[in-house]
């Protein structure tokens, strides 16, 4: 089985699917508990009431395995509270999936994105087919999902009672936090991460920081800049205020984006080709696919001018505009190599 | 008639008014309309009394006339509540602008704003003398707009209650998505949109975006960058990532900028002319009203320097820095024109 | 005595302390209440029983001076509400600091966060040890400081009781605006300014800019940029927009960053540098300790190249780079100095 979750789904006035929030969804369940899904569960959304929510606790508990103890858990809680839940345009589900197929539902493209942002998944590694078509644009209020189609009357509606409603977003992805709190994470402006965005442990995302979906770093990374769909960024690697990594979606073309570990994009910079580890571009420098860059030897002697592009994915680079010639150099970024031959000598 | 709207209007604790929202504004009412609200109210802020309320719902049904049911089905709800919102410092008001004339008071600022993000009024298509002066400074909070002079007592008293309130910006303009949320449009940090920001049709405004009052997107564009007081976008033109327009109020100098059809930003790429149609400014380039610029003819050779602001409005060009030569260079965008040339073939 | 205050302390579940607002810090007690508060309190942290605060109100009344009085007036409120406050996972305490040493509990951090964003003490004015270390990581949410560890319950339950929980950021540094409103300043978008902020009257911080803690605007300010950890901008300077100011925490070297008076930095442009007074780098350039600069005589004259901290802290500087030989160029900044002597004949 791919994945699993128990979720509670928010719903509109006509009882369309907004979103969905799983508390502890699970990648590849464990065999027992897998075995238990398979035949309870139909592959993909199972609506779920108070009746078949009393039904599956003592089974559950039951398996005296802890990843099902843990859904049990969940269970409980959601069988205690179905009323008031249906009060609030809430449905109670549980969604399985047996492959990573093409997204058929919200309520699945809710459960892949949970994956991501719990760090189950990496990004570029689940099929994501389907997602926007799945995923409804939805004002994401203080309030909760408000359908665009309703949102004047609730918004007139709290006024006149004296209450109040923000409308924090109207997009098709929400924010992260309001699902998944990654441990070991900084999240300075939380709504400049969205649900599906990977941040491993020990990554700080600033003010100037923005992660996508299906994009992240690995951990620990300090990430100021903008994490574009698709980018990964490695280990110790960080990306400066306001600096950009060139998406495929825009205008990037059809490489994906990279940075190895180790690698310093500063501030206002931007790169448009992967890097491999050690790489750094100095603030203020955008190197596209197709800027033409002096590639110096070690002797610092000028070797050949070749395209950005020939340089993807390596490692060990330092990029700068010389700031009497404009040229852009690029040298084997030495200090980075000495600094690494250092830590080898202190294993 | 120049317009109309049925309000809400906050108020602090002395009565005066802090902001106000109309949730169905009326630009240039019908005539049927517009005669009946002549004859109804004074040109210019009507507060409301329940019985006043009360009074009009008939005559506006019996119009006959869709634009009228509207307004008359604001009114049922408005007078339903009239008790809670006075409660809740709220007056309730009717704003009547026979014509486009400077902004006497606060519901009339707020009046023109809406017009503006209903995508009523085009951006600099009305007159917005006293908009400032009539604009209170405002902490806009997750309970709703309080004067900054009451803001210490209800931050403590919330605390002592076990409340809470987040004060989500201190400033003249609101976030445009508390009033209005345009068709078509996802904006994916709302916080970054002011109240009075035009968004057409088929726009996102990303994490990085930016829009300012009386400026806007006709749409469809993808806005990741700042779109500055004054500045018009049009359709199918993108802001790169952190891209900046540079504004009338900010150094960029008295010429209004506006970026015609089809034109890319870079990202981190910054403007200080208006762009005609088919326009590209390369990842990472600033180009200001003073940059010298190498204008290459189509056959590649070398034509002429020439200050940018001598190519201001004008179409089909690419601004690029040499990445050997640090020259800013200016060539006819060729790829540009030759894509709409497919464009038009496929007609 | 260095600094006293009487603050609400969110709690965890297990009692910890998550936050503590101050409503009316104060730096430096007069002689008259220093010496009561001496006597009645412990150096550091106080907690504080309705009964305790009961005891307090009649002396500080009773010093018949106008600090103790504003006092009062809060451990009147505090004292009226305790009950409520203790269900909500709060406490009471009173805070006096003897001499400004080490930090030693989060109440105290918080403390000397309030003292710089109520503008009573300048950035680098403190001794902040132990400040990291004092704060704990918290999810930040419109139901206010929520514990990382219980977040996800609290997520779960609130969605199925039909309310809603936002978390807005998870960081050691909340946002100003929830504890300190300065006078006189307009912030656009709350989210991007941190407690320890110092911001003079006349500041407007625009979507764009930030401002971490132990850093500011001396006011008055137009910020659109990014103000580092112990930056420090002059009156009448302005940041453009997502221009940044090089932190000692991201690569910016030991020199402490700051600008003098008149300064701007364009947008997209940034500084390695500290800059005096009549500073302005144009928009879209950074330069960096390391970057060569040809440095021009006022008669337009070559003189020499060198690098630009050679140049730190001194007034009256243009940077530019030259838009056709790429070559970064420092001119005296004549229009800046003309513009001075102009205002000066005004006076």
């Amino acid at each position: 089985m791919f994945a699993f979750g128990f979720g509670i789904a928010a719903t509109n006035e006509k009882g369309e699917c907004l979103d969905t929030f799983f508390p502890l969804p699970i990648y590849e369940p464990d065999v027992q508990l897998a075995a238990y899904l398979d035949k309870a569960f139909d592959d993909g959304v199972n609506e779920l009431s108070t009746q078949q929510l009393n039904k599956i606790i003592e089974p559950l508990s039951g398996l005296g395995n802890q990843q099902a103890d843990a859904q049990a858990h969940i269970v409980r809680a959601f069988s205690a509270s179905t009323a008031s839940a249906d009060t609030a345009n809430a449905k109670l589900v549980a969604v399985k999936l047996n492959a990573d197929l093409a997204i058929l539902s919200t309520p699945e493209a809710y459960l892949k994105l949970h994956l991501l942002s719990h760090c189950l998944c990496l990004p570029n590694s689940m099929n994501l087919d389907g997602l926007f078509e799945k995923l409804p644009t939805v004002c994401w209020t203080t309030a909760g999902p408000v359908d665009p189609s309703e949102i004047t009357d609730r918004l007139t509606s709290a006024r006149l009672k004296g209450q109040h409603l923000e409308v924090q977003s109207v997009d098709k992805f929400p924010r992260m936090t309001n699902y998944v709190i990654p441990p070991g994470v900084r999240i300075a402006d939380a709504s400049r991460v969205r649900l599906g965005a990977y941040l491993g442990a020990g990554t700080t995302v600033m003010h100037a920081g923005c992660v996508n979906f299906n994009a992240g770093a690995l951990g620990p990374n300090m990430i100021e800049g903008r994490i574009s769909q698709g980018v990964v960024v490695g280990a110790h690697s960080d990306l400066g205020g306001s600096s950009s990594t060139m998406g495929t979606l825009s205008g990037g073309g059809k490489i994906k984006l990279s940075l190895g570990e180790n690698c310093l994009v500063g501030a206002n910079a931007g790169t448009g080709i992967p890097l491999g580890d050690r790489c750094t571009i100095e603030a203020g420098l955008y190197i596209t696919a197709g800027t033409h860059v002096e590639l110096l030897a070690n002797d610092g002697k000028a070797s050949k001018i070749i395209k950005a592009r020939e340089l993807a994915g390596q490692s060990d680079l330092l990029f700068i505009r010389h700031s009497q010639t404009g040229k852009v150099i690029c040298r084997t970024n030495l200090a980075a190599v000495e600094l690494n031959e250092t830590l080898h000598a202190n294993n």
